[in-house]
């Protein structure tokens, strides 16, 4: 085999993988929504019809949510278990976008051509890297590198309810590969790829505040009247001490200091607090007193409250004590932290500071405990290596501030380490209107992973 | 004239009367939205074709807002000018409703029939027991009592913008009137009628607390990235202490204690504190320590937040920072607090406490000072004598929660008192779903202002 040549292939074959990348990202594959069910099962298929004209062996497998896509393909060793998710997050607001999100198209910027609409970076994007490394590695060759399957989730943006029961339930079939490669992180900067080896985990509330048993006249009511908006604010203010930390009892059991090898390798990386926060309109640090950025987003939990919602909030006003109150509440969490613990602490905090004749309800939003991955598999060096001849400058081995739960799902069920790479860019805006990915990116990423396969499967 | 014949007159019509309220309730003349404006101008065309039909002299008049109706009739004193408002609440949560708000009926329950629908007591059906009055007395008396102009606002449930405005520009019309007679508020309980002498002023305000300049992945950013919702959360907390008063600095200013006198007529009225908040699904009464509910509802001004959003409130979970949070706040004024000084300090103590790096904006939605009626006038005493000859229980002077501020405008732009009548229950679930007005309110409200009407045109 030779890599140059099927790197020249994906060169060659670029405006294509795009064009292929457009007809995925048209499907509006919004999991959290159930509006959007039968466009998530058109992702699905979309990817299965894919894969097979690649000659892979695909199907989608049902789950009480979204389809699973599975396929296998190749043989030889390592056999590599490829993961990424076809579903995507919602647009809203949806008039603070600058074009269609579901029709993407390249548009010039000041740092090269993108490509903009929901999913392009977050993860369409990033899982067709793989793909078309793999339709470029075929088509040069006539064989593949080694034995490949494919696992495309499509419920990641909504806590993966089907994930875990679908992995337990298919272990032997998913559990035969020797590793996992996982396309869902990004870059450490422009011209520094990466391998991410810790990952935040994530636990989801939602927190209903119910006060009168309905909406009253704040003239007729106001002052004797309990007012869950009052009661929530003041649950949520408590949720930090004056220093940033994270109130709820027992919050920080599990909760690693970073070691001081691995603080070193983080300070000279160089990293601009200043630029990360100014490019998004901040700047003051906001989290605990005393800690990095960069400590805070890969090694330090937090709490957060990702909505909230009560009362009369249309245009004009409306005088109105409002029955009920609600709040979304997330939590980052490192180390050996316990989600469920945490989970039972902060709900029996909230319950506490509960006055006697309001009622309060929790919903739960998912609940995944870090992870932290052993480099300690030679395919990591081996990566590694391939992402430095790739990029301008050498690969690092990184953290991660999002949760992945996937990695500690596939080391808790199928027993197999995960490698992290992918070529996101912290302003890709994912989550956000105008989502983007770097033609760059995806060109880079294709040729990467090509790299990375040819490397991992030479002795 | 014959009262006894009057009174008659109103009982045999009163199928007609409801069926006239009715095809004013069908119109869903909602202020506070935009999307209801051709409505607000249908209500007023309505009221202007009922009172012509009469022999009012009647018309719209275009402000920048929603139009007044004004009409003029009759001869002698004293001059009456009579005041109500067309416009009503918005609907929403509109699942909670037991029928299409805009589609009234009557229902029975087990206090007797009821009028169910938006605006039947607040304060289309209110309004319309003085006009169907005026009507009988017409019919009886081919004449009408003494000369009466009629203002009704398109605006009171969206702060009145036009009304101080217009009230300016036709002073000289409208100030030539001996005593204004106000219809929106409400019986002391289903047996006791009441002359509304004191109301609470109210403040309007909306703050936005805007942290990053686009909504943020809380994996990326969580940590180090100011939250908006955390912000705002907080200075809600902030705006009471744990004794609940308000700690807007100066807010007490003004506010003046109960008189010794005052405080014994409404401990001798015997208002039930555990069944007023019992009916509502509460037990604790929230305002400050050492009030009674009454004292907290009329003499007491109060805080409260009326509406809160930001981030992701849709199903599911979306784990944004956003960058955006915002809240409706309002105060409820009392005595003689200067509502444009508490604003100015409500808006410096939020400033205040505003992180360095966010920004915070406020908009008004109006301001108007408690108003504190003269009881002096003749009227008054002549008044409640008559409604207590409709009524089980005597009349009683008392006060008002709600902000009425028309009595203060009239009282500052026109030099008019006013006498502030009204025939509502506290279980009407006015500005909430299932609002109703009990049919007997309507039908004694009509007799009880043919009453007032004899009574005071007699010397």
């Amino acid at each position: 085999m030779s890599l140059d040549a099927v790197l020249a292939q994906i060169d060659d074959d670029l405006d294509a993988a795009i064009e292929r990348l457009m007809s995925l990202l048209r499907i509006p594959s919004i999991s959290t929504d159930p509006a959007y069910a039968k466009d998530c099962q058109s992702a699905a298929d979309w990817l299965v019809a894919d894969l097979a004209s690649m000659g892979v062996d695909a199907e989608t497998r049902s789950t009480p949510g979204h389809p699973m896509v599975v396929g296998h393909v190749g043989e030889g060793k390592p056999h590599l278990l490829f993961y990424g998710h076809y579903d995507v997050q919602p647009v809203d607001p949806l008039d603070l976008w600058n074009r269609d999100p579901f029709d993407p198209a390249i548009e010039d910027t000041d740092s090269g051509p993108v490509l903009r609409g929901r999913g392009t970076a977050d993860d369409k994007g990033q899982l067709m890297t793989f793909v078309e490394a793999c339709r470029a590695w075929k088509a040069v060759n006539g064989t593949w590198p080694c034995k490949i399957s494919f696992i495309f989730e499509g419920e990641e943006e909504s806590g993966s309810p089907s994930l875990v029961p679908f992995l337990k339930a298919n272990a032997e079939e998913l559990s035969e590969p020797d590793l996992a490669l996982i396309c869902d992180t990004g870059l450490f900067d422009k011209d520094t790829p990466a391998i991410t080896t810790m990952l935040r985990g994530l636990l989801g509330e939602e927190v209903t505040i119910t006060g009168p048993d309905i909406d009253l006249h704040s003239g007729m009511y106001g002052g004797p009247a309990r007012n869950p908006i009052r009661v929530l604010s003041k649950m949520i203010a408590s949720l930090h001490d004056e220093t940033g930390r994270v109130t709820v009892p027992g919050f920080y059991d599990g909760v690693p200091e970073l070691s001081d090898e691995l603080r070193a390798q983080w300070d000279a990386l160089g990293f601009d607090d200043a630029s990360f926060l100014g490019d998004v309109g901040l700047s003051l640090p906001a989290g605990e007193d005393g800690r990095s950025v960069l400590e805070m987003i890969w090694a330090r939990p937090t709490c957060e409250a990702n909505g909230i919602n009560g009362g009369y909030t249309g245009d004009g006003f409306k005088t109105v004590l409002p029955a009920k109150a609600s709040a979304k509440i997330s939590f980052r969490l490192v180390g050996t932290q316990d989600p469920l613990k945490i989970r039972s602490a902060f709900r029996e905090m909230m319950t506490n500071a509960l006055p006697s004749d309001c009622k309060i309800e929790f919903k739960d939003h998912g609940a995944s405990p870090a992870s932290v991955m052993s480099t300690e598999n030679p395919a990591f060096e081996k990566a590694r290596v391939a992402l430095s001849d790739e990029w301008p400058k050498p690969a690092a081995f990184i953290g991660g501030g999002g949760s992945i739960p996937i990695a500690g799902h596939f080391k808790n069920i199928l027993g197999l380490d995960s490698m992290l790479i992918g070529f996101g860019l912290d302003d890709d805006l994912i989550h956000s209107p105008n989502e983007k990915y770097d033609v760059r990116s995806f060109q880079k990423g294709i040729r990467s992973w090509a790299r990375v396969l040819a490397a991992v499967t030479k002795d």
